[in-house]
């Protein structure tokens, strides 16, 4: 099974490495771009251990590594 | 309007990242992972532009600045 994982820095958490992208897009003739906000994206290949048991293995895996969760939010989502 | 941008690494580029990742888990005691690719999500907001310039201008952004196309694919999806 595969499963997709999301994780983004939390409301209020300064982003610098969008803020670095924000500015530069106006200097590449990119105009209309109001914020950007940088995360990680991961795909994760499972053994088939069903869908309870994959979500939290992958929370384990979130909290445990994946994802800072001072400052980070993280999202799973399970496709069979 | 906002939109999302996910940048992955092209099928057969080697992804140091989530091998250490994968190799890390067991130590961990998270065991059944097979697999792990780690890529850039983008959240991004934008002048209400309507659909299609809006994604003419991420592509822009994504092609000149957000993604290397050599070892790097981008999807871009647009929420109103």
């Amino acid at each position: 099974m595969k499963a997709k994982i999301y994780v983004t820095l939390k409301k209020g958490v300064l982003d610098p490495q969008g803020k670095v992208i924000l500015s530069s897009l106006p200097n590449m003739g990119i105009e209309g771009v109001e914020d950007v906000r940088v995360g990680k994206y991961m795909e994760v290949v499972l053994k088939d251990l069903g869908r309870e048991k994959a979500q939290l293995l992958l929370d384990d895996a979130c909290r445990q590594l994946l994802a800072n969760t001072v400052i980070e939010d993280y999202r799973i989502e399970i496709n069979e």
